[in-house]
């Protein structure tokens, strides 16, 4: 269907890229300067725009968090969307990033790439339950960590299919190519949910918070709301990089428009 | 992509009507029956599966609830999954329910379950608005919101597109070749971005009333849970419908299976 759309895949890619930085800032801008301790309270409004500040507070604040193991919950949704999301959006759009690159190689990274995303994603969802655990708050009961469990389960279960199928020992070429296209289908599916699972965890710790009081129509809720939506850009980028052709043949009868 | 799974779009759309009228049904036994008065709240455990009595109840109920104008609130899942979702997934596997249909038929249906979906939102929007104006609570502040009235702006102005460029006065034929995988791209990504409207939403109601007292693992919490896992499939089945082909030709070299 996409590759009727006459257009290639690498400008959706760079669209994608442009909207993970954006997502990645908008989400360590709220989880360290919104939600990283007391020191960071003071003057949120400038550090939004002041980027040095952002750049020694990321340090100060990351140093600070690992070693005294302080905040875990706020660890999940930055690892869930810069290690998870990410990464695996990135995973996903090798192909169509280095469309020269040796098929062998883009495969061994894209299974990389992805083995990490499931890696930095448990890690995650492992704080957020040690979160939950230390804070005595109840464990899955959301749709969100339905969602999420399901979706991270479901992604394993693609990701050790493909390494069979596809890598080592790799099924005969007959099945491999009937089932690329499932692979593709059932790994976008998988994304969409991520994505989804995404949005429900940005909607629910806002909603925490304004229960608790938080100013509904404050900075904090504008840059999660936005973070939200940016982050349903960037998947859809990612998934029209994913399903639109690396190439695409000028139609015949067609002279290229000249470029100067 | 999706023409090279090697079915067609048939089979999608049964599972997707049987998901459909699974979460019609969810989702009209969570606003009647646990959600639509003191009446419906003593024997719900028994509701959900007695049939006979969930039929006399939504009559009742339905009744009661258009002729008081009571709880505008729980009319607005209702309509939001019933008539905004649902209708307007059917307009978009038409092409797939009826494929051997005249093809000007399937369009006009096409657009007009597309407007009354778009209406039947309009209204349901309407009455989170008033539940929210007589209540004393904010509005327009929660992503649920945000993606709500972006989502149903961006399927209005596809509505107005797609009848201009497809049906009256109609674009000419070379701009409608290429507009046509566009429509169909760009209206997937707003449907996709309806379902994950109505996962929020699910998940925003929960947890507000959750957070008023409501049992994380009780019945009500895990209908409204696992509606949300429905209505997820739901999009996906109807999502593969829509890029899946029609018919699907046999592969050269290949006998047809006997059926018996």
């Amino acid at each position: 269907m996409a590759a009727g759309l006459g257009v290639k895949a690498a400008p959706f890619t760079y669209v994608a890229h442009a909207l993970a930085v954006a997502a990645a800032v908008m989400v360590l801008v709220w989880c360290i300067s919104f939600r990283g301790g007391l020191a960071f309270e003071a003057d949120n409004k400038n550090l939004i725009f002041n980027y040095a500040a952002i750049t020694i507070m990321l340090y100060e604040s990351i140093v600070t968090r690992y070693c005294n193991k302080l905040d875990e919950y706020m660890v999940h949704p930055v690892l869930m969307l810069i290690g998870y999301i990410i990464l695996g959006s990135e995973a996903i759009m090798i192909y169509k990033i280095f469309p020269k690159l040796n098929h062998d190689t883009t495969k061994l990274i894209h299974l990389i790439l992805h083995a990490i995303a499931i890696v930095l994603g448990a890690v995650g969802i492992y704080c957020a339950f040690k979160f939950h655990n230390e804070s005595g708050i109840a464990n899955l009961y959301s749709l969100h960590s339905w969602l999420g469990i399901g979706t991270i389960s479901l992604y394993g279960i693609q990701w050790i299919f493909g390494f069979v199928a596809f890598f080592y020992p790799g099924a005969a070429p007959h099945v491999r190519r009937g089932a690329l296209p499932w692979h593709v289908l059932f790994g976008l599916f998988v994304y969409v949910l991520t994505l989804a699972t995404a949005e429900l965890g940005l909607l629910e710790k806002l909603t925490f918070l304004q229960s608790s009081g938080l100013d509904k129509y404050g900075a904090e809720a504008f840059l999660v709301n936005f973070t939200g939506l940016v982050v349903a850009l960037f998947g859809a980028a990612v998934v029209v990089a994913a399903v639109a052709p690396a190439h695409v043949e000028e139609p015949e009868g067609y002279a290229p428009i000249p470029v100067n």
